[in-house]
């Protein structure tokens, strides 16, 4: 699979950032996906946006320290999602 | 899509746990799965084991305090995965 031919893909993003960076990736993840919990994020992307959310996301890590891992699907038809206990995310997430 | 059929799966989970539950969660999630980072793991299991991972985080979890997300992919070839920074996952992996 590669998605070099998509326009869009859907991303689930987690990341692993120092105490001292953590909020800044938050607010950056923020502003392309929806917060799920903790420090993992999902949503539809556009390639291109999805090129500067990692662009974003390397100017402020520490790329020495900080770790941050995207699973990256054709379509959100191809994942079933599943809870246990509280579901923390937003229910509805605006673009 | 439906894993019902299926005798095994992807699993990608995500944990968000009250602290004083965080190393039992961890120690489940390793007998099962691949950890990641954080509080991420992933892997392939059979369904049976999969029922039996949630079981044994429900049996742990304070259901109204804690948090898990699973992502069910009927195999891995529909995720393509993507780092930035260090990768900090385990490369071999014994189930």
């Amino acid at each position: 699979m590669n998605y070099a031919g998509r326009d869009s893909v859907f991303v689930i993003m987690a990341y692993d950032f120092a105490e001292e960076r953590v909020q800044k990736a938050l607010k950056i993840g923020r502003k392309y996906l929806k917060w799920v919990q903790n420090s993992l994020f999902e949503g539809d992307l556009t390639v291109a946006k999805f090129e500067k959310l990692k662009a974003e996301l390397r100017s402020i890590m520490d790329e020495k320290e900080d770790s941050v891992k995207f699973y990256i699907l054709r379509d959100k038809k191809y994942v079933e999602m599943e809870y246990l206990g509280v579901v923390k995310e937003e229910d509805v997430f605006f673009l």
